[in-house]
């Protein structure tokens, strides 16, 4: 086990639960830690690309795709989403107060060097292929996961 | 502290977050590791008994019952849940894609020796008796969690 | 590390799971443990002052101020929440078992010397300052969580 080992589970699509995620993950990152971000579940969205991307799913998978929001500029709130007026208040919140936006936040993980780990089973669950989700991005299952836990000395879900 | 025990905490009731704790769960266990859950508040419905049972309780209590699912197979999401049609579509997708249904990995929980604890205070809170959760689960509280978890190098919630 | 030593982010500030987190930070402290809250995002709710109270905020910081519940008697639930109901069933239940209330179980919180920290990045997101928190709350940052985590054997995040 080592000391200046973090992992944190991302089961969560909200906007508010990416952004208490990624601030997380890179405070542990500054202060030295070697940090491992597994996206599973609604959390997958938050590193989906963007844009519409060509992929072969059988139809009820490409149903659930349609309806999953791309990407971490338009994911909702778990509270207060108002039909998408929530984020928007949040998102003008954060600006006048100078803090860094989630797309900001993944960009400033990536520079630090935080591995984000893509969760296959619920990829395959989801309807999500490899070519819908944001470059650089790493393919695992529960397994990796525990390699990587065991290792840890704090361990999060959210 | 041994680095081949695990805890889950199962807060939530959501067929999505159910099967990804029992997706953690059984993956650990598949590993070597002795696992231990505890299910507590909208949890407890995880492991609720699908038929009904009688049971003693104040009318308020009953009223929750009647609400809240009864067993693995009657969970929603929670996300995209669209009264109980998000469940449906998820299913099919798993089952196209060959992914053990909740009731089968909770069949593998138990092959696999992992220990399943319903929290008592919740039981109470909910108005849930032993009768109506599945057998083979253990009663517990708090300290009893936090004797496995004091032992365990990985302890999650969900 | 020491095995005396938990550490809880409470990000949501939902009463059930305001009452879970207490339940397990109560516990924990009853058998010996240090233990530090760390309050996130809606999480501040639970610790928010029941009374108005004036401060300085833009308009939209004051707008998600009035939305948001003021303090522990006055939080929804995660699930059936029936708009107020829910709650109000769940309180009736609990007193007729003799369950503490939340606003109790805060209160055995802080004579069981329980460290409760409110995270300064969220307060700026929500538009909350101190005056409108409980006293005896400190206030810090992510650095600091990973100081108490670091040193803990049991982190959990709710």
């Amino acid at each position: 086990m080592d000391p200046n080992k973090k992992t944190l589970i991302v089961f969560s699509g909200d906007l508010d639960k990416a952004l208490a995620a990624f601030i997380i993950a890179n405070g542990a990152a500054a202060m030295g830690n070697e940090v491992t971000m597994f996206f599973t579940f609604w959390g997958l969205n938050i590193i989906r690309k963007p844009e519409k991307v060509k992929a072969k799913h059988s139809l009820l998978q490409a149903a659930f795709g349609r309806m999953m929001p791309r990407g971490a500029d338009r994911l909702g709130l778990s509270k207060m989403n108002f039909a998408g007026l929530g984020p928007v208040m949040m998102k003008k919140v954060m600006k006048a107060s100078n803090i860094s936006t989630l797309e900001e936040l993944i960009a400033t993980a990536k520079e630090q060097g935080i591995t984000m780990i893509a969760c296959t089973t619920s990829m395959e669950v989801l309807g999500l292929s490899k070519e819908e989700l944001l470059d650089g991005v790493e393919y695992a299952g529960v397994a990796t996961y525990f390699d990587y836990a065991d290792d840890a000395n704090v361990n999060l879900l959210i």
